[in-house]
């Protein structure tokens, strides 16, 4: 049986995994990532990870096909290279080159959304599709997309950005330096910023129960309120997955996957987000009659999904 | 040489011609299609000119590798079906066996759209490339994609609907029975509105000069008053071009398809409206610093893209 290694390297752990070919972690080792830490410093430890997993579980370089790397930024895996992440502050960093010397390993590249878009297909809540948008609801909104069990980066790679496809022209300031992007409107961020204004807005509303104070506001806070029955909450909902939907039903219209998988913060509300986005989603798919709009489904990997789809990029090498 | 032969489908006309396998049109023939007709009656003529090119051009069926043809609607190239038509009121019609049956010949179907957007990348503007995204700005957006200069019609068929991806969340209504589409802003319809609204604003713009009546006014109106300097027009279309490359970016946000093709009546105004469309797509294009935005070019096979895209869906058999 074929094994591999994953790493899903994050702004505050480097996660690696032994995986199965079927996508199974048979084995663990995390690293704090320390941001701040020059280049070589991190690498090192990605290295070290990596020996400290074939370590604990016995095996050498021989035993494993390939290593993958899950990247938080842009990477351009045809030459190798890492073009940019943000946390990280790499740039033009050529990590196969120097990842397959220390290691001797074949060494794969993914953004890291991609990876674990990658995950939930091969052994997670998307198993049973070979097409996949993955959207992670969190600070922005990550993207990944899979065609036929392989990451998609777009037809001249650069990979998706899901997050900044329109939502409203001219709207609300995005990280991105444009106005009006989906992640703008339907991130868990543009979702504590829709319930804080509410919540200005409305003093007698039970979101104050929930959150005396609006710093402590999460994505959670519009959820238990309106499981309170809260009216301004269920209102601050229903237009946050209006906007969400109408986002879902845009990438329907252009692409038509299989199954749209929901993750980060947002999607822990499961089907209490499930169910009522699932009527919005199918208003804005074009032809909707003739064509069954996607499953919508949760993640359900977890942080587990980005070491899984960052070891199974070696599937197809 | 391989010769195929490609119908154009369109409410008006019945569009048919004898194809080379490099693109070139080599006969055409052109039979009205009176759609308020029977479906019995305009399958007749879709024969009947598929003949007279033969006739004409003293080949028979078997100098001929494929027909294809191009419908004005949803079609299942897989299933030999056409789903839906809006102007000819077909439904689930068996197109492929029909012909097939009909002709002796193979038959492909596809949206007319993707064949225009196929023509253009096997003889037209985008020869050059392998991936296109044509936007034709008309009525409404139509759309063709193409990948491996084939068409894409979404991971599970169906077909591109870029005209109904989000702009403005509850924005202008749209055809499509939602608001705030991308049509409902980028359309030349759109631009004859937004050009209107300027004029009822201004009743000192030189719009006026050139449409005296608001029921003249085309898509051309604003371009040729800015031309003349006029102030409003030269709002109006700053403004819709914004609109346009707001949309073009988050398509290549999702897609990075290596090349745009606009066409349609706006595309008519060639470099007026290019040249600064350019640097408005730049400015949506994620990380354009780091990845080159798409070209923009003007599609250049008007209406015999349809028929030359047609006729080359038989190349991928």
């Amino acid at each position: 049986m074929a094994q591999y290694i994953g790493i899903d390297l994050g702004g505050t752990n480097i996660a690696t995994g032994l995986v199965s070919e079927s996508g199974e972690i048979l084995h663990k080792v995390s690293l704090p990532t320390g941001a701040g830490r020059g280049t070589e410093e991190i690498l090192q430890d990605m290295v070290r990870s990596v020996h400290l997993c074939l370590e604990q579980t016995h095996l050498t370089t021989e035993d494993i096909t390939c290593l993958g790397v899950g990247v938080p930024g842009a990477v351009d895996d045809s030459i190798g290279m890492v073009l940019r992440t943000s946390n990280l502050n790499w740039c033009q960093l050529p990590l196969t080159q120097i990842l397959q010397e220390r290691t001797n390993l074949p060494v794969r590249l993914a953004n890291d959304a991609d990876c674990a878009a990658l995950g939930e297909v091969i052994a997670g809540s998307a198993s049973n599709y070979d097409s996949a948008a993955l959207l992670t609801l969190g600070t922005g909104i990550g993207s990944g997309f899979i065609v036929d069990k392989q990451v998609f980066t777009g037809w001249t790679g650069g990979g998706t950005e899901v997050g900044h496809i329109p939502m409203v022209y001219g709207g609300e300031p995005c990280g991105c330096g444009n106005r009006g992007c989906f992640e703008a409107y339907a991130s868990a961020t543009a979702l504590i910023r829709q319930t804080k204004r509410a919540m200005a807005a409305n003093p007698g509303s039970m979101l104050w129960q929930i959150a005396p104070t609006t710093d402590v506001v999460n994505a959670k806070t519009p959820f238990d309120a309106a499981q309170m029955g809260d009216s301004v909450a269920l209102a601050v909902l229903d237009q946050y997955m209006e906007y969400l939907a109408f986002g879902i039903g845009g990438i329907v219209n252009l692409l038509r996957p299989q199954v749209i998988i929901l993750g980060g913060g947002v999607s822990n509300q499961g089907e209490n987000l499930l169910v009522p986005l699932r009527v919005k989603v199918a208003k804005y798919c074009y032809a909707s009659k003739l064509i069954d709009p996607p499953q919508l489904v949760k993640a359900t990997l977890g942080n587990d999904a980005g070491i899984i789809g960052a070891a199974m990029l070696g599937l197809n090498p």
